[in-house]
């Protein structure tokens, strides 16, 4: 396997649910990455390591998905000068969401996190590859494709209910 | 000087203009404490050596304030055993004061941050106070004398109210 | 039994779903604990006599849990010097949960209320601890392994994680 | 002075600035009134005494305004049968009034506050004088006068835009 | 039966299960009542009925509920000196209940609401009773001898999470 | 079938559950209507065709629906001088329906949506029909029998409760 | 001049500040309008007479602004079969404009009200002008030029920007 | 100047306030950039034009900014396959920054925003200078510099804090 460029990380093992959309994605468009979980709270000296070795270990972008008082992305983000992508994760703890969106979104001055919407680690990982494919000719082409596919959906479901109604 | 019983720090000067209402409060009754900058994005090896040397230093209570997706409070409980009160504070990029509070209440289990109010670093230096008054006679003495004050202060305004009425 | 150090109390019987996480975490690390119901709303009197009280009997922290407008953390810490730990319940008639958060948490200058994330009842008997712990080193000692344990099994999600796949 | 039939109590001295519109328009119409301050958190004897006597003094509402996370109003109403008022007061250490708003409307079942607008004293003196208005022909008649005076102003106003259009 | 003291309406049917508990408290109180349907929206005409004759009718308070853009607690309101309570009901296309407790509790000054909680419309018949209370001895000794009950339900779920634990 | 007056489009075929609301009250009414998926984000191209070609095929209302980021009403609106009505969808990945409803609602100065309720299609489809019948009397005349409709059922509902009581 | 087509009523005059600019769009684009207060609140009666008499005055359309529990929209919306604007009006005493927005926004099924953005009077004359423009070419013309002219304004300033610099 | 990498683009020149500071970091790190004004509702071609000749002309982020019911930085996202940074700004007619923030932040499964903070345009600039700097190492070591600053101004304020004290 190819070295990663995308390393995914969650603060625990019940986002995996969620995170694998992420994976799954950079899996399909051919992205190599890797995935783990990191718990800021729980093993700040993991995240630590992780943070500090990640643009030498050869990573592009770091995906960091988390819930509730979410600390990873904007935690990792303190620790690289990476471009880290966060993933408020709509955890059973969470206020509806909005302590999760809150946390990863609101970073101070200096330290960006590049967030996305609740729940939305497929587009996290649209989102890595995107960034690696403005630099990767090969990528780019599969994401116009994957735009392309996207709208051929669209259109045959309009096909669809023109065709059909809407009873 | 005495060995400081509580550690307050703060993610940056600007929040000195709320964080020193608890020094104030410590000062006034006699808690020694200590007080400095620590941010969690900025500085993250500083905020590791301070988490990670709290107890053994003789800290009892960690009192951490900081504003927007505020990082610190939790992320020193991570590193420490003792309590730390934590201060969401309404610094200038906030959204209403919601991210600073949302980010510091909603820990994930494991790992709790005593929270005050909005801006309530008052509250955290009485917090911190109760918490060393409970084990140490004297200062819970002081705190039975604070409250008396706070009463008596009211049944005073009672009494203007009362007397000269409400226009 | 020993003397209870710590006060367990809720608004309603229906609290104890989620208060008796507070209680088990005690038990398990071995703080001695009492557990009752105290409405602040339909036993005001009750209220009264086991804030006054609390002190005396040798309590170090009070946990007090309770749902929509949440009264009984505050009201409690009206009446003792000892450290309140809220926990806000989200009820079946709460509004998200938001009136329990804000009722507990907004409490005015002079009176803190150490609050913990929405049905953050482990959380409380966590932080109850930790304070303990912090006057008594079998306890801090017992919360250092207890932290361990917690990164243990992040550890070991990471390697199930990192073997198994996202898949 | 007529005995008072409503009692207008607040939790802090800084509330009067709100309150008095109650005060004022109880006077205007002829409501016998009392004002003093009660603070749930700094007075709870005080809060104790003053709800537990409410009826037996005469008194037949009560109207009780108080801010962030205001207990004032649903403690008295714990302690008394009467009918009471809560006004939300947006003081300067509230969420944008949202603390205040939930702690005084999301009272459990069994202890109901009529609660009012954010800040909204006036319409609690109204109210106060619509409870008595209703079982008092005379204050209910000056109550329809008052509704009278409201329409006159928004016609005279509407004739004002009419005859001077918008510029 | 004896002639209505409170009138209880409602928006909508689909109400009713929510309603239902202002009626079975005042039934159980021995307030006499009645009960129907009036939309503001749908109906306005019959708003206008209702308002308008209810003083006349012998009336002393209006119980009102409505979910969504609930106009119908404060259009009463407009056209009655009687005090009018308002019941928020979470409908099935409010948004999680804030457009009902908002269109109903923040009325404009000279037309207030007494807003209860959420779906609170057992504690809206309670403040029902309560007004009435105020006036009549009866129903006074009465809501005494429930606020007793609701103090021994209390003590009894005390007394069982004493004897048998949280477990 | 008659040329349409009213074009109904969606975000994705997943919002026809709730969007078929407003094409079935403009059959019933008698409005001849088309209905297509646009996807403001997956079909850029289609968008801008559909919302330059609108007014000249003949459309006098636009109803769009969307959830999430909704930006289908407001970018067809951009593309048109037609009357564009938005309904915000509460799609599975939405913050409770808050981001469709702000998306479409806080459009800035010089392009409106006319705004219905979270999930309110039935309402767009009767508002499309209202700005058609103030220039069409017949329809004006069937949406005066259907208001008339409307308040025939909440008569018989109140009928209804009035004679078997609410239990 | 001409019969009004549009009707602009707010319920009170201190709204005249934002509701003028619906006034100013409308005799800029040439659409005649009338312009009043009417209180939903205040002048029920009022209200009634406007609603009832709006269509057969020759009205199209219906623009109602106002503030808090803002109930005018939606009761003028409930008394006429005419398409009725909202307007939002973040009032001095109101949360922050929520409640203006939710008491228009949320209308029941059967009664919609075309809400635009809080204080957006100005989008409120645009949308009116787009609902007579659907039927009226000369009108749609003068819309289409507006169009134009807000486009020309972008590329003004697009040029200024690139010109001068950010600085 | 050498070929701008980074294209920032406002909908309204009264974003240029905020979205300057993501021109000036980007100046100060040394990444080439364009600026200009593109409006998703006023200039529809235009921002076709811009979102798809974006990558062609040799941009590799693209940092959109907008306030209210913010589409520009979504509808560029969908026109293009770069990665698209978005700025929600607090403008004036905003209701707290929540409609910029969800408007820009809930994009739909496939169209992902990279969103920073509220009128977070230094960090978006940041951000966009992390994305290239993964991919070109002169920017890498430049923003690690950037880091070494930050943290030395926070112990810089830190050592000031510790000397003078908190008065």
């Amino acid at each position: 396997m190819k070295k990663p460029l995308v390393g995914i990380i969650m603060g625990s093992q019940s986002d995996l649910r969620i995170m694998k959309e992420a994976a799954q994605f950079l899996e399909d468009i051919g992205v190599p990455f890797e995935l783990t979980i990191v718990s800021a709270h729980r093993t700040p000296e993991r995240l630590f390591e992780y943070g500090k070795s990640a643009a030498s270990r050869g990573l592009k972008v770091i995906i960091a998905g988390a819930g509730g008082a979410a600390h990873l992305p904007g935690m990792v983000a303190s620790l690289t000068t990476l471009p880290v992508i966060g993933v408020p994760v709509k955890s059973s703890n969470s206020i509806d969401g909005w302590d999760s969106v809150l946390s990863i979104l609101q970073m101070p001055s200096g330290v960006p996190v590049a967030t996305v919407a609740l729940d939305g680690a497929r587009n996290a990982g649209i989102l890595a590859a995107q960034i690696v494919g403005a630099f990767d000719e090969s990528i780019g082409q599969k994401l116009a494709s994957f735009k392309e596919e996207l709208k051929e959906k669209v259109l045959e479901s309009a096909r669809e209910v023109e065709t059909k109604g809407f009873k």
